[in-house]
């Protein structure tokens, strides 16, 4: 009778940065910290500024004083230690031998464990397979951040429509209306509701072209304007994500025709979302469909034009995570949750992308947080 | 004659995240890429996605296109590349052997070069060295964050000084008082102003006794609150970093010895701040002082208590760099700018920091921005 040993696993990482360790410790540290999965058990090794509030917050099952331990070393050697001595120490009196660590484990620091003879092993991205799965408090949680974001969008949508066109201008409250102005109502509205976005994109005409150009300056009266917003929700720390685009003014018959495409083709795609569909026929079928009404993906004119990157991505604790929908093979699976966000950027035009959240389901799927997907704002 | 020949610096990171990054190409991108550093020559490797935004704003000498990269190794050799491969093939084209990587390199992908025979080497933490010596540039966004970080403690104070006591309870605008409420009028101020705070701590009373504690729930009258504010000026990318202590209502006689005593030695700190001192002599000093007054640090009652983290931190592009002004040795040098901060958590009496940021010179010292240090506010 043989019973699946666990293998052993090592993180080194903040977990304001790193979100498996966060996922793994529900514990937010700023600087970088040794976390231990052995046997099964979690410990994590925090100095003294963070001990006790470790103890507190830290879903583990042990927290070790890194000051105790060195002062334990420093007693039987007479040397005061490296932190990659000590861990090693710790490591070698539970004997163990091999270590699974993250893709992203920092490399000089691998090294040194190679180096006092331990074998390394790398796991998955991410290194808890299960954060592709999310769980019902998961789902809520990025529906509570994407309901959210929807709301932060239409926010802008209301400036909008309070605004007044002059000549080649928008005015709001007598000024002209800029992408940093449209950008504070998205971010302040978010923040006094609990989520922290960061590099929003509110990116007019030739600047939406771009996909991750955040856009800066005057917005322009009939022009498309890309609102791309992903906040994270602070407390749970589960992000949303959610692109429009809208014109305030009156779209040219060509933008139409663009936005238009992008819009049918997003709404489609979501339809297609299911449990073992596979990620590529998705994006894929957005290519050809773009194809076959004319629109061109390629370099045109010297800069990347038409359809040029994936369709989606996951998102949880991170804003981009796998899985993706891309032109890669990747088959669904139920409780995946990734974004739907084809878009299409022609210069002298502009840039149309439209992005949602799906949740992904046994034989369908669910749209998480909501707001009106417009063309013309009036 | 010999030249010195820049080594061949290999970083695959988003800039995002990685300052090493951002500070080689002042480019900011959400995705980990590949940046080589070659005979001081800096090249990006982008997707489809981000290389026309890279060649317009990153600082490097040359941008490649990555699928066009691969389009090239799958004509020759009829294979689909890793990212890995498409890298090693490039980067033999060059005749490069030895790489060196920053210490948080990705270490899977430093084995997967090591086993394609690269020699790795790791360079320094900050992997560029000039990162620690702030050019006026540098200096000035950290001044202006900074300064921003005090107008926004000062809102804070604002508040507090509107309220009133009431029992046992501090009402504003006809509520009670919070944490959560008075984070959002900093964090708003500063979002407001092009700087955006996370985790800002704002913690009273025996929260205040973990330095990490965010703080949450009611604000108590006549009880230390902790204010510690570490914003991004989101522009420049470069960080304030600033804390007070203070009381509304009155402070206890016990109190008050403890904010004096911290106050008095986070001054001399800073006085004692010059090229060629010992950030070590600064740190033990403080805890001398400490001492000898009859604060004592260590654990009590279970808990660590007294003054038990370091005195200071390099800021920068990250919050937390290179310096530290703690008990290991480092001989401070002039264009260095650290925090100087000084503590005492006791429970049932509550947690005093007082946090400044200080420019090293050759003969003296900075203090960047500026906010009142004021124990109690009626």
């Amino acid at each position: 009778m043989s019973k699946k040993i666990p293998p052993t696993r090592l993180i080194y990482a903040d977990s304001e940065s790193d979100s498996n360790l966060y996922y793994a410790t529900q514990f937010l540290v700023p600087d970088p910290v040794f976390y231990l999965e052995h046997y099964g058990k979690k410990t994590l090794f925090l100095s003294d500024l963070e001990l006790d509030r470790g103890k507190k917050e830290a879903l583990v099952n042990k927290v070790v004083s890194l000051s105790a331990l060195e002062k334990q070393f420093s007693k039987a050697t007479g040397k005061k230690p490296k932190l990659v001595e000590l861990m090693a120490l710790y490591l070698k009196k539970l004997r163990v031998r091999k270590l699974l660590l993250p893709q992203t484990f920092p490399a000089a620091l691998a090294f040194a464990l190679k180096k006092r003879s331990f074998k390394i092993e790398f796991g998955p991205d991410p290194f808890y397979e299960s954060r592709m799965l999310k769980t019902d408090f998961e789902k809520k949680s990025i529906a509570r951040a994407q309901t959210l974001t929807g709301l932060a969008i239409q926010e802008a949508y209301k400036v909008l429509r309070a605004s007044k066109i002059r000549g080649n201008r928008i005015y709001y409250q007598g000024k002209p209306l800029t992408s940093e102005r449209l950008k504070d109502v998205i971010q302040i509205y978010l923040l006094e509701n609990g989520c922290l976005a960061q590099n929003t994109i509110v990116a007019c005409g030739n600047q939406g072209v771009d996909p991750h150009c955040r856009g800066s300056g005057l917005i322009y009266p009939n022009l498309p304007i890309i609102f791309d917003v992903f906040p994270r929700h602070i407390q749970s720390r589960y992000h949303g994500d959610m692109t429009r685009t809208v014109v305030k003014g009156h779209a040219s018959e060509k933008l139409k025709k663009q936005w238009y495409a992008v819009c049918h083709a997003q709404e489609k795609a979501i339809t297609q979302v299911k449990a073992g569909m596979d990620g590529k026929k998705i994006h894929d079928g957005i290519m050809q469909n773009f194809e076959a009404q004319g629109f061109k993906t390629g370099k045109l004119k010297g800069r990347m034009q038409g359809f040029f990157h994936s369709t989606g991505h996951g998102i949880g604790l991170d804003i981009h995570e796998p899985p993706r929908v891309s032109p890669k093979s990747h088959i669904l699976r139920e409780a995946e949750v990734v974004t739907i966000e084809p878009g299409l950027y022609y210069h002298g035009i502009g840039g149309v992308r439209i992005e949602d959240i799906v949740y992904v389901k046994k034989n369908g799927r669910e749209v998480l947080g909501a707001c009106p997907k417009i063309l013309e704002i009036p």
